[in-house]
């Protein structure tokens, strides 16, 4: 009986929060080791279909990263990188473009299908959906004198073209979308999956992006567990890449956190995917977890 | 931590309830002690607007007994009962609805309101929904003859049209229903709400009937609690109360029942409305409670 | 034959009347001897279904003075009066809303429902509509100065909500209201029915606001029949209450004009209730009645 | 005053009526005196705006033979007659069409126009309203034997297409149609009116057709005044035809009757077109008058 | 084979023209050859059922000259002609809307409907579609000083209301429309069709006005072919009137065609009309002829 | 000139099949030389985009053996095949899917969204569209005794879900559709795309299944060109396979188009992937080509 009574303190916790994002779309980030760990995969699963079944509009960008780089060992493809980016020649972002339309996209629709909601499965190149331009990588010789390098098939985002997900959206279904863009002459380009969902979001005008990340978020000195930044504005997010509080591989993220907000999304959390049903933790109870980014 | 999976647990568990019950009617007979004392009102409150936030259609049917009798006393009315029926006269009948309507019904309304889903209040005066004629009371003579004798202003319900109630519930609304009847001079009938609960379940197809009641449900030993029936079919149910184990004021609970499933609805439960969140429990965990009551 | 063109005259007559409010809003205050006089009030409710019929959207807002000091003196519950309001405490206001609410109210959608039409009874608790905040009665000292009083439930519209208006409107229904506001902690308060009327008539955007009075309108010399006024600028009406030609009970029903016109009603009416079908003959005919104000 | 309230009690009169026949559709056959006297088409005018601002959905369908006749004359051109019905070469009926299409119809839908509601002429051609064969006259020689005889473009109808009807009354405007049928070839059919509206009325399942004549209705002895009937089944029509009660000019009326109630009609009214304002009278009075055709 | 690749190649040719113009309003002005020889005829109407079947929206506005005065010969009128208008007196306006409505306007809806597509015929009195002022004509005395001439019945646009064609165009008819306006009192102008062509164009905001002529389009030496105009923006249109290289009978078309892009049609065609099959060839292949007028 | 007046007709020629077909919807199974030749690629894909802009509704269904073989190859895996199917392992039918979800799906997107219409491409996992059970291979021994054996995940349709079918021909877009089935496990199946394409027509009571082939059709005969047959009905096609004149590869296709007639749709073509424009030429020209298989 008590554990009954909690139980239904839980669903009444719930309310405002359900009340608050009835009909708002969210745009979830999905990669990492939620995507790796296969029962942390199902979790994130049952919480995108409760958030559907709850009365949001819940849209899934994906990566694919380590999918990509053993099927390219399979057919026996090496890989150069330049700071931190595959150099990609055509066959390799055929390669990509199969691995995650072919493959890491069928199986996310797969699941959630299982679960009774509706997923239908998008690339760049579905109803034009992403329009994307050659991304140059930069590099630094000895000297430190900065240069841009062409590194093949490695895009960004030109535009985003809505109205397939509106639609989609509209008629009650869940949109899976690999990171593929497609440039002006039709060829492929593989993009960073965290601006993919940015630029998704903004175009959307999303209530919130979940950035699903294998960190518990921001922290002000990573070493000391008490700095942890629970909220950061857009300009203390400026201030903080300047004077090198956020470096490495967390400036990406926090641009593209960045970016989303300035094109139109509400709210942007960057949430610990190793953390089980983060999501739903994070948007329908009191334990919000994670750093979340304002204007 | 541990204690937020459990939340997230909890939220998991109602996903295929919520999926099973999106966009289906639910009518809740509200009576009883669930609708005087002042924290279980709260909570029945949270758990209407719940069902309403998840994608229900939850209508309201609500008694009113303590609250005439009070009145009545208030204007020095004495009643006289027959067979458990208060003889109604015209007096009776205009102030039983003044407070069913004006008061018992308007705070619940209002109730509802405050928590941020939209309420609206009728009588079955109200754009036509309930039509009444006029409900005799049964009599026995010391020989045992049954007569039936005229009690005034009771009625029983002759009709059902639904339009308000689907114009309200297909714009977002929640109707609170006070059991008024009209007759077909216009005047006035008070009418059981277990039964118009019943009659409006069956008319709008409800998927489901809840009555609150002040007991666990039904016992084939009341004496005895591990006789306990969570599951009575329509045949099994008229048996019982030809062979007597459904017996007293039972006996008139599960007729509205009977009725309400020959006339279209799906399941009816009886369940105890002195349990807090009974009825989030009953319809989002697997904890259901109570006796159902099915075809 | 002759009694036929006459009837043929009189309903081609109707027909630019019928044109031009066709599909439009018209709200009434019903009250005084319409509201008392039996017969009267068969012809308010013959008008408001005709209305109706040919295609216009009436919407009543009563009031309920004398049904109200009644049922007190029932309970045996003596009211003081300040200013003319009634000191309103919170038994007072609970009764008030009873007999609105539950017994007024009620009277006039049956009465209506009895015609054919579809009426549906609202408090300004239902779904938001009346947002109520204290009014304080304004007395003066021996001295002449002036102080506020509290006199408790008595209230003034804080804000109108007209999604449930425009709900049943829309759909066909015509919305009876009773002048109960709620406030911003759930209370109820009793409100002026001249006041809310010209408010719910305001934020409708009405073409017209009819206000019944037992008067045949406004007289610059009340004793003098010929210093009639037909039609009152929002100017003129001002002036005139500065200059004392408007005064008495006369002031807060003119101020309700002036302040409806302003929020967005076309045009008010002041026209005599005791005129058998004094709404029809306002609106459909040439004979125009009372006194108009006008931008 | 007096005079206020029998305008008021004319007008709730109507009120019923108004009731029954709204959003209804009533097709009226225009021909006759009320045609040709000046006073009585302004009359006619005014009814079926009436009936277009109280709800109804008025269709107009006009015969025209004295325009024909007289601009036969102009061009020179003599008609023979068989059995009553025009001798129609190709150059007749081409100017039967530009006089019916050109000049009595425009003339109607200008007239109605100048009313403030939205008339559109058609003829059988627009969008294929009506489709028509070929009818053929039928003559005896003096042994009373029967032959038919082919009089050229007089048609019938075939079949109706009420697709551009419906979607003129759905978008609120009033057809006129002129009684111009389209053979397989292509080629135009001058129709009888009577049997145009009759069809019309039928194929688009109306609640009454008005069939506007020069008489008061049918006698059972045209010179017994007191023989009027005002109510006529099809089966007595039809006995009535058969025993010669019915004869000459108002057996093809009947028939056109009694071929629109068995394709779908509710009601037909013969009415005297001559009296001032016969259709509101007929429509929306108790003082009905004329003879009806029922089932 | 080689033919079926030519068939193919020509279809495939049309695809983006079909795609610019899919949902778009195409006005037609039809007069001249392309409405006397029955052959050109034929074609015009294939073609206008063409451009409605791949999604265009036709509409056409047609003229009548040569009918109406053969038609004033059959009755024996003469009439006079100032500065090349026709004097109109009330009879010769009278026949000239029975010629143009009942006779040109029927043939065209006729021809239309046989090949399947559904046109209705509509004059300018339809739901008040073109409202007219009259046009003086203007003379010159002997010492060349410029008057205005009264000529009766000959009009000018005054106002377009495009609500029954936009009723029409989205229910998939083609509305083909007679030049006649009705004045303030009812009465009707004939009016020159290049001209309401042009205002309905350009209310309608039109994609294109076609006018279709008996010449190859405009020159800037009509002597010498290879000085032959493409395309004219409104600025060189009107320094050509004033420099006089467009001269005589062109002044009034192009004078249309800048009304009409000055009103809001987004560009207007010259095309010859004696050229079999030139809608399509100018709307649907590369080999685009006659002159186009722009902005 | 005359080139033009050729043009002309060609278009002319295609009215009365653009009118037949006009909001019909179109399935195509593409495959063989008409996916491999680049030339012949371009020109299906401005066949069905010229389908789509004159009303058509187009549907794609893709195979694509020859990649899959090829990727195989690539990652250095062997193929065994039994009665003509491969034997597909887990691995293998991940590659296969890779490759026409990812691959070969996404290159058709994108070719028909380079010009202007909007493709969404497909597999059966997106919104359940396929939901597939496993197909056993049929072998004989020496004997000839006929046994059936597992070969892994090679599947047939078990069930077709249109929903996202319609929710993407409502809104104007072509599926595109990868032949991928989903067994109850949610087990991938490689399923033959010629009875993909069959049972979606039959599923969305297609007006036409296109199959192209490399092959003129069906021949009596196949050494006697004279003995091409033009229509095959159901009962033929059966007799014809009964009694071998159908034989060998050309069966299993026969097989398709009976199956698909037979579960709704209206004609199966066969034509000649490897002709230009086959598709364009078949639906839109008089110069039909291939079988037509009908009831």
């Amino acid at each position: 009986m008590e554990h009954a009574e909690k139980k239904a303190g839980t669903l009444i916790e719930a309310l405002p929060y359900i009340q608050e994002f009835y009909g708002k779309t969210i745009v979830i980030k999905y990669g990492g080791n939620a995507m790796i760990n296969e029962e942390l995969k199902q979790k994130v699963m049952e919480d995108v279909s409760l958030l559907k079944y709850v009365g949001m509009r819940p849209v899934i960008v994906h990566g694919g990263g380590p999918d990509i780089t053993q099927f390219l060992k399979k057919v026996g493809k090496q890989s150069a990188f330049v700071s931190g980016l595959r150099v990609t020649d055509e066959e390799t972002v055929e390669i990509a473009e199969m691995v995650l339309d072919g493959k890491v996209n069928s199986d996310i629709v797969n699941m959630l299908n299982c679960r009774g909601v509706k997923a239908v499965g998008l690339s760049g190149k579905d109803a034009g959906l992403i329009r994307a331009s050659k991304k140059l990588a930069t590099v630094y010789d000895e000297a430190g004198k900065q240069a841009n390098v062409d590194i093949g098939y490695v895009g960004q985002v030109a535009a985003i073209d809505t109205s397939i997900l509106d639609t989609l959206l509209d008629n009650g279904y869940i949109p899976v979308i690999a990171p593929i863009g497609v440039g002006d002459d039709g060829e492929s380009y593989n993009i960073n999956a965290d601006y993919v969902a940015a630029e998704i979001a903004g175009a959307l005008k999303a209530e919130k992006l979940l950035l699903l990340t294998d960190t518990e978020g921001v922290y002000k000195d990573f070493e000391d567990k008490d700095t942890f930044i629970s909220t950061l504005t857009v300009a203390e997010a400026k201030d903080y890449i300047k004077t090198g509080i956020i470096y490495g591989g967390m400036i990406p993220k926090i641009e593209a956190c960045l970016k989303s907000i300035e094109s139109g999304t509400n709210k942007v959390h960057i949430i610990d995917g190793r953390q089980p049903h983060s999501i739903i933790l994070e948007l329908l109870t009191s334990s919000g977890i994670g750093t979340q980014v304002i204007k």
